[in-house]
């Protein structure tokens, strides 16, 4: 019971006639920023639109939200390293307030090359805080393709973690060489042991830099809730990469649309399998503070390492691609351990073989699986599982599960459509059409080039560029890209259901396929397999396998034993198998 | 495995070089209907708004998603009816048809009277896509008030349940008397056994209504997203009622923040005790199709059918202002149920007593407390729940689960402002201020009414009327009215603490406290109580009762045995007591 009030109350009852009057307060009403092309709201008489009752939809708020609801929960852990909610909103007031005194105005681009530290975390808020554009540059790149991507982003800063400096620093030379003014490097190593290779005194230091800047920083909220927000180049499977744009508004949206496909509950454990510098950690940067979760940052990710944080911390939600999934099934036992609930597990990139998501379930993760592109944030539709197949065959959940299902929340419509006429398919699990997207959580665009954003969205709609069936119940399932197809003797061939024919093999550890080309039949399938451990087969066997498993114009005619080439994200980069094949020659 | 396929892929692959050139695509581009008064986000290059990125909030999209995603899942139930989402969703389309071949047209406003019928649910979905605004008028209203409120909306239409029929009738004709053009009556009876008692031939009727319309319509979906979807007139704590505006931007995310802050997982089964009719049901009637829930409707609230539904329908979610809560706690033990899991209820409208709160959790109900107005759409805080409080005593924990909390996801800020000064009160638990709110979920402003509105935002700010203070740890707790607020001897006494000593009397049932006009001190507490059935106590053994738990000036001076005026959403109408308080004259 609260006990005898002695407010300053009764002195300030009588002036509540005293209000401002509206002449006062809504001088500032007619203009606020926000939605007013269309006019249609107007419609109803005394309706107004003032900072009352919109603000620019922006994650920002997340944090702002945390700070208060979640303040003295954990935020953020890396080993020994532990934040609370409070501490992380002040500490990325701080950095922004560093940020602006550095510079950065409106629109600028920060830059970091950093694995999933702490740091990153903060930057996702303290950027866009400071009014500018973050851009999470592959931690895997080399120095002249982060010189590039430098010089593309126009950066002004660039966060570099301890361990990458060397390839900042080169990557900066590089810049230097062709007279670009280079971004100011800040570099990161608070969190680590050792101290950097050659750090001179004098240069920019994440922690003393951040202490430079101060709490009561004014957020430079966005003007719009479209301005960008973020920089996402894709990885390279294509040889030029794309500045994918990000909006607050979508980035608000998507956060919110993931943590609801994922099944997030308020205060989730997430442990950081995803790179946070891919899709900004499929919004799940943004996405965990909404929540009021906590983050468990990782350098790097290894089974052992994995087992031993969802123990520990009791991980409740973690991601990753089917190559973590993957790493985590063919484990060593010693380095599993049990699991005393389960963990939500979402996956995407590309599709995961029936056989792993089986394993998986058996070690105790429940299986999520998503889809989507760069351009369309990270997730973008998720096979939403449903009760009534809870009573099928481990076979037969694990073929529904591998479907890429239906689109999130976030997302208006999702479509497979004849690229041409623009047609939907039939639902009938058969015919091929391309994935299209509509709706808030799509790019804003291609930063500098309006011909690929124009292109991406011509017909009202954006083209994924993958090929995809849509199922009976509607749910959609891709079959390949639409450059990985195979055409053999006039038949279209996904390499996708070949591909899961040899991860049927207990052999296979992972396999590709590629189109060979071939004068005869215009193209075959060519497989490039890695074995596990241990194991022993030869190309006729799986041949053989895959003719007993498959029409046998789909089994691959060549079978080469590899190291599979992978993008930093874990996607394997089939323009480089493609050439491969391609030098092979006809096989006739 | 997907068995051969025979797509036309192959024939239509060649043509993916004759994509639309940019040119013809992109000439709609430009005049995109959105939020541009800013053009801030065109700094960058290469962005691009069109309809593949950009497309307004509605919760519209929330039904056209259940309908591919939880397609068979059921949508509603009502005795022995039930509907799928494929079903709603066509129903929706068709009444949306009906509506506008009946010249329904954007912006026009179309009533309804009615409990919660499954009719409800889908004019919550049709009207908005028809383009139309839906004002839910409360079922509980006299026909005078009914009248009143058909002429301020000026409804076209009015959807009237068969029961209701003869005050809408009688509301019909006090408007002929004042020459107003009456709307067009559609009555509801198609889900009951019983026949409307006087139903002519020729008179619109819902079903057969729903039937002329096609399931092809094209939506009208809003130009903006600032466009009113509904409008919502505040219950009658006031004489002069009024007609709060919500958007479909606002709807849209009120109803995720809805979702998010009662817990709610993928297909929930929700139980409607709480009115449609009242805050579009707190935004859940969108909310529930966001999840792809089942919506269990109720004509009206009993304990035994509460216990009932539950057991059947597997029921996981509900709602209920205190009454509900105070009905269920009360209700007769042959009436009760063992309960096989946790049913989550949120309750709110004013804070329920901490003996409420135990016994519920004794019956096997989690409650939920929230706090918000109908201009915040309903919720607009809630008491999140923190797990160190797990350990507390259940005493501490019922006290600390009737503080009103903390903002949910969708607003951006709830403060407690000295209303003059605007300043923030301290957070120390006793400073006293008014609630306030900003964000998008802050209603567009009252009908017509565009001085109440301004008012209502002065200050940029939203003021709730309602007083509180802020906690230590940032919790808001109301602790009046700003009108219901007694100052005796320059004292502020909080009626809400007097009140919930009173329910921790056994006798007591029910309890509210309001100022009675004192020639010494200028107001004393006076109490009107409603003891619970087979209890006796006089009003001397209550006062000393008071003066054991509260300092001697803030126990009630009368006490006055009665039944307590309600409205019809169960919120004690405390403007009457005051009157008849007021009539006792002073006690010296």
């Amino acid at each position: 019971m609260n006990r005898f009030l002695r407010s300053s109350w009764s002195r300030l009852l009588p002036g509540v006639n005293r209000l401002p009057s509206s002449a006062q307060s809504y001088r500032h009403f007619s203009r606020f920023e926000g939605d007013s092309e269309s006019d249609s709201w107007k419609l109803m008489e005394g309706l107004v639109r003032c900072p009352a009752n919109c603000v620019p939809l922006s994650p920002i708020s997340f944090l702002e939200r945390a700070a208060k609801v979640y303040r003295d929960t954990t935020s953020v852990v890396y080993g020994s390293y532990k934040y609370t909610w409070s501490q992380t909103h002040e500490r990325c007031l701080k950095l922004a307030s560093a940020l602006s005194q550095l510079g950065i105005s409106r629109g600028d681009v920060v830059a970091t090359l950093a694995p999933n530290i702490p740091a990153m975390y903060e930057l996702h808020f303290a950027v866009p805080m400071a009014g500018a554009v973050l851009c999470t540059l592959n931690a895997r790149l080399d120095s002249a393709m982060v010189s590039v991507l430098l010089t593309h982003s126009e950066a002004k800063i660039v966060f570099v973690d301890y361990k990458l400096l060397d390839i900042a620093r080169e990557a900066l030379d590089l810049l230097a060489k062709t007279n670009t003014k280079p971004p100011i490097l800040i570099l990161i190593w608070k969190w680590d042991d050792s101290s950097p290779t050659s750090f001179e005194p004098g240069a920019y230091e994440y922690e003393s830099f951040l202490e430079t800047g101060h709490i009561g920083f004014e957020i430079r909220r966005p003007k719009s809730e479209w301005d960008p927000i973020t920089v996402n180049y894709t990885s390279g499977t294509t040889s030029r990469p794309k500045g994918v744009v990000y909006s607050h508004r979508g980035a608000y949206l998507n956060s919110l649309a993931t943590v609801f496909l994922h099944g997030m509950h308020s205060m989730p454990v997430y442990l950081w399998t995803v790179p946070m510098f891919h899709c900004n950690g499929w919004c799940l940067t943004w996405g965990v503070a909404a929540q009021g979760g906590t983050n468990i940052c990782l350098r790097s990710v290894s089974p052992k390492e994995i087992f031993e944080n969802i123990v520990l911390h009791n991980v409740t939600h973690m991601g990753g691609a089917p190559t973590v999934l993957n790493m985590i099934v063919n484990s060593r036992v010693s380095d599993q351990k049990p699991l005393s609930h389960k963990v939500e597990i979402m996956t995407g990139g590309s599709p995961p073989p029936p056989q792993i998501l089986f394993k998986m379930e058996e070690l105790g993760f429940s299986v999520n699986h998503l889809y989507g592109l760069t351009e369309t944030y990270g997730p973008g539709t998720y096979c939403a599982w449903k009760p009534e197949w809870d009573s099928l065959l481990p076979d037969e959940q694990s073929k529904l599960k591998a479907r890429q299902g239906m689109q999130h929340l976030g997302l208006e419509e999702v479509d497979i459509r004849d690229p041409v006429t623009m047609e939907s398919v039939p639902a009938d699990g058969k015919t091929m059409g391309e994935i299209m997207f509509r709706g808030n959580t799509v790019m804003s665009g291609y930063l500098k080039d309006l011909q690929a954003t124009e292109k991406a969205f011509s017909g009202g709609w954006f083209r994924s560029g993958d090929l995809a069936v849509k199922h009976p119940d509607g749910y959609i399932e891709v079959k390949d890209r639409l450059k990985d197809i195979i055409i053999s003797g006039g038949e279209n061939i996904s390499t996708v259901e070949v591909e899961t024919v040899l991860y049927g093999h207990p052999a296979v550890l992972e396999a590709a396929v590629v189109a060979r080309p071939d004068n005869h039949w215009g193209q075959t399938p060519c497989a490039f397999v890695k074995l596990k451990e241990g194991f022993a087969v030869n190309a006729q066997e799986l041949i053989r396998f895959c003719r007993d498993h498959l029409p046998h114009y789909m089994a691959p005619r060549t079978v080469i034993f590899a190291e599979l080439p992978r993008t930093s994200t874990g996607k394997i980069q089939k323009f480089i198998l493609r050439e491969k094949a391609k030098a092979l020659g006809s096989l006739f």
